[in-house]
């Protein structure tokens, strides 16, 4: 078998590990939560880690962006009112600022170091951002914010990393109440709930904890080659709506990178193994 | 960063490489065609490769052998006559074999070395298989099998390592113009037609190909986390029938591992930009 010789950046997930080619490495420092470096790939473009974990690729991050983005603001009539906890790299808000019908952007990244990073890194992610009147940079801690947030926006996204010691409590029923308190009464919440080859466990926890609230809850996958397995789970909730229709006609989108209206119904369809999960 | 400590296999695919930590080597020999490579991996089963090139893993098998076979035998009203090339580890004959109204599975694998080695590391593939009477073992090379068959099967299936120089004849308009000559008038083929992230070109060029011959073309996707981005693709080409309806009735399986009903249409809605590889 292969050795690597050369620069690799790798990360090992469990008995798995996946490695890029690197150029050089770009930055490396401790922020207040954790460790975030940036190494420039040979044909990824920057690849952004968290505590080892990869984020970002400028190659492949259209994948993740697009699909967290899209499905809800598609699959709600008309939203307004939008809320991203995490997200700090600026992408999934790039994607949502392309619906015209939004208002409100309501930002809140705990590490404000990684939307600094990402401002001079990734600029692709935050293009346009701070031009947006829409996009209210509320740096801070993500689950505080929602506590406060009563009736109060139409679709809240959760872009966080894998469950940590920062992350861990946007896994957690409690969060998901005080998420619920914050939707208006039609509203929608997608987050990302990692794999289902490595990780079915946390889908399984997810899934659950959000049926004892939600009228609809529902998983729907996309390709990230850079996560662990390369499938990668959303988990959506809704107080009203079936995500598998698209209702919002306000959005005038022309283009899309991965998302296409086929797949706001067809991204649900699931292999039999994740649907036992969903059991 | 991580540096991979310890026992490790490693795929190195372009720019990228993938790891599986191992407990040890349990198989390395040339063949007449290629190295063939054991490993027992951690929690993954065990782990064969071609050329240094994952093939299967026990644990994840399950999805690419499901995929591959269902999709056409299920788009087919009736199949009878089946050719697989290649498919040396056995798990496509065996998902073949779960459909009662198949009659005959011809198994044209060139390398014999890789079914041998495959009873002894990988049981569950290659179980049944030669207590099925319908399974004919024929091993040799599958594109001088099929320049000599005419009109004769319903399904061929072919199961190939990435274009090489033994397998790169399997990906050539010479070649899909045997298929078609040895395919009834209203027979169906899949094959494997690699990732779209690394490898868009490889399913343009076959797509293309393939579209000048056949009625129906069409490209559908899996989740399978051992090959390289972990997104894989399958084109299919038939004289008659759209794949995205199940026509057979005669196949009463009552589980599957990663195939479903609803994926017979959703795994062919597919991302925008794999979209664009078939303009």
């Amino acid at each position: 078998m292969a050795k690597l010789t050369g620069k690799w950046a790798t990360e090992v997930y469990k008995d798995t590990a996946f490695s890029f080619k690197i150029k050089k490495k770009l930055y490396g420092k401790r922020s207040k939560y954790q460790m975030v470096e940036i190494f420039e790939t040979e044909k990824h473009g920057n690849l952004m880690t968290l505590d080892g974990c990869y984020m970002v690729t400028e190659r492949e991050e259209f994948v993740y962006h697009d699909m967290l983005a899209h499905i809800p603001l598609f699959a709600h009539p008309n939203p307004k009112n939008v809320l991203v906890i995490g997200g700090g790299d600026g992408g999934t808000v790039r994607e949502i600022m392309k619906h015209k019908g939004v208002k409100v952007i309501d930002f809140v990244e705990i590490d404000e170091d990684v939307y600094t990073v990402s401002k001079k890194y990734f600029p692709a992610l935050v293009k346009g951002l701070e031009q947006d009147k829409r996009v209210r940079f509320l740096f801070g801690d993500g689950i505080k914010f929602v506590k406060e947030a009563k009736n109060k926006y139409d679709v809240i996204l959760v872009d966080s990393t894998d469950p940590s010691d920062i992350s861990g409590g946007l896994f957690s029923s409690e969060f998901f109440k005080d998420v619920y308190g914050a939707l208006k009464s039609d509203g929608i919440m997608v987050m990302q709930s990692e794999d289902p080859f490595y990780d079915g466990h946390i889908i399984s926890n997810v899934q659950g904890r959000l049926k004892k609230l939600f009228k609809q809850v529902h998983l729907y996958l996309a390709f990230v080659p850079i996560y662990p397995s390369g499938c990668w789970s959303f988990s959506y909730a809704s107080k009203k709506y079936d995500p598998r229709e698209i209702r919002n006609k306000h959005s005038k989108i022309k283009k899309f990178n991965y998302y296409t209206p086929e797949l706001q119904k067809a991204a649900f369809s699931l292999p039999q193994f994740v649907k036992e999960l969903l059991k």
